[in-house]
């Protein structure tokens, strides 16, 4: 193996990794295999804590540390109801990076940092980001309307949100949503990003434990094929299916918070995201699975990130004059 | 003044101009004052027919034409009922350059290049983008959910939405929605884009003959104080205000096209933009208008544009090793 580039941001510099690539935490589709393949590459792989109990997020953790030497994160989604058990199994396991997100970044970011974690919060506006600032999170991620899974009510894209929130916080951004290869992630940098969240590109790799029949649905997906539905419940994107296109008729229809939920069950996510099913299951996926054409090795697609960015860099015209 | 700088990509080539910014064809706010003053300045200044009857349309060309000598553009919404008068009236005044959007490219790009006219068609997704090439258009304008006034029914981001266009098409792309400085014009150009349009922004400038009080709102808008509404009629981005939250909740509770369309009524595009009717008037903005601090002559705006765009390219880290 020749040896990884390197590029110098704050973010990279805050994770002591080579890349600001920082894999997305999806539930179901992110344990330790993709994580420490991501790692392994240079970027910050990232465990999705809210699909594991905390006895496996143990597990994870400890698989990880044994496949790769390098950082690697956790991600808690604050909704999860096993979140408070995420948290001390990080501090247990003395996790050197956790990114939280779906809740106040008031509530744990004291504890991680006071048992040295590295810690990140997910904002989907402005406000939200300077309120983790004030909650002493080492960095922000800025994401937008286009992600996948769970999403803010205010649908801020994510080149209106990431600039606004580089002018309103000191600590470094990262951008997500959207970012599906390295012309993008030159794209967020230019908007004043320090690094890239990559989720939905990592949905579709080899060591992304997503069912084989969801991973080829996302390489299936054409631009228009996805939704952000279930407003009334938590906003949530999906892969259209029959599921989806249930919930988006009833929420037209003016169905109200429990009709949907009660439509929407529990499991769903499992069902479709680690069980395939195509139509009925939860396929939550970001806007930009229309440009996924094919399921590659994580450390691939990081490369590949890596030399598109350069491409993209050096095509930007001059100003002459 | 000094002489211009010159950005070079196949957008400033095909349009004749300096810098690869199109001011957007906002009704009610892109009259001849404002064309002429971003077309002077060195972008393509663009007057927006939509919202000017065909004769008062030729007297803004004809204004337009004693203001400079450089290029501009008209801007015609083909769902606008004086669409065909349009077309008609800037073939007659021989308009280098028509950007047509809101109907079929199909319709009238074939009588415009034969009449000597550069001709783009704004579109919010790839198949539609395909079927601008097909008809023979110039440049597609690809268009973002995060962009002002009317909307595709996709919602596409323009992060997301660009690269696919940018993979389909041997045409030029002009990048819209989202752009309110020169760090998204260094995005959208590290996407793909060979330029940006810039509506927005625009409107909050000294030759914009949108209303002061329309003007303020927007200088004085926070992140997430639009919201894309009236999906069921022609989706339409707006400033949040007593009739896009009464249309909004209308729609939340399930209301058809007939009653939305009722709610709507006529002419409520120019109470708000232009008669400056904050609360029950139309007030078409793009996301972006939470970046926008004061108002500045459109020339001044292009000229930071140019100087933001240096800053964010010259920021972007190197790949090393």
């Amino acid at each position: 193996m020749e040896p990884l580039k390197l590029m110098d941001t704050r973010i990279t510099q805050l994770f002591g990794i080579r890349h600001p690539i920082i894999q997305g935490g999806m539930v179901w589709c992110a344990g330790w295999q993709l994580a420490s393949a991501v790692s392994e590459a240079g970027g910050l792989g990232v465990i999705g804590a809210g699909s594991l109990r905390p006895d496996l997020l143990r597990e994870h953790i400890r698989n990880a540390r044994r496949a790769t030497t390098r950082p690697f994160g956790v991600n808690i989604p604050l909704l999860y109801k096993y979140a408070s058990e995420s948290v001390a199994v990080c501090l247990d396991e003395r996790v050197g990076i956790v990114i939280t997100s779906a809740g106040s970044p008031k509530k744990y970011t004291g504890d991680l940092k006071a048992g040295g974690a590295v810690v990140a919060h997910v904002a989907p506006n402005v406000a939200l980001a300077c309120k983790c600032e004030t909650a002493g999170v080492d960095a922000v991620v800025a994401e937008g309307f286009e992600a996948g899974g769970h999403n803010g009510v205010d649908e801020l894209t994510t080149l209106v949100l990431v600039p606004q929130v580089v002018d309103a916080v000191r600590v470094p951004v990262i951008a997500a949503g959207g970012i599906g290869d390295g012309r993008a992630m030159a794209a967020a940098l230019a908007l004043g990003a320090d690094g890239v969240q990559v989720g939905t590109r990592f949905v579709a790799s080899l060591e992304s434990s997503a069912h084989p029949a969801f991973k080829a649905a996302v390489v299936g997906a054409a631009d228009t094929d996805t939704v952000l539905t279930l407003k009334r419940v938590t906003p949530v994107r999906l892969l259209k299916n029959a599921f989806a296109r249930t919930a988006q008729a009833r929420e037209a229809a003016g169905a109200g918070r429990d009709e949907l939920a009660t439509l929407l069950g529990t499991g769903r996510a499992r069902q479709g995201m680690a069980e395939g099913d195509l139509e009925e299951g939860e396929l939550e996926i970001g806007q930009v699975a229309g440009l996924v054409r094919e399921i590659l090795p994580a450390g691939e697609i990081v490369r590949r990130f890596l030399a598109e960015y350069e491409a993209a860099c050096g095509r930007l015209p001059a100003v002459a004059g």
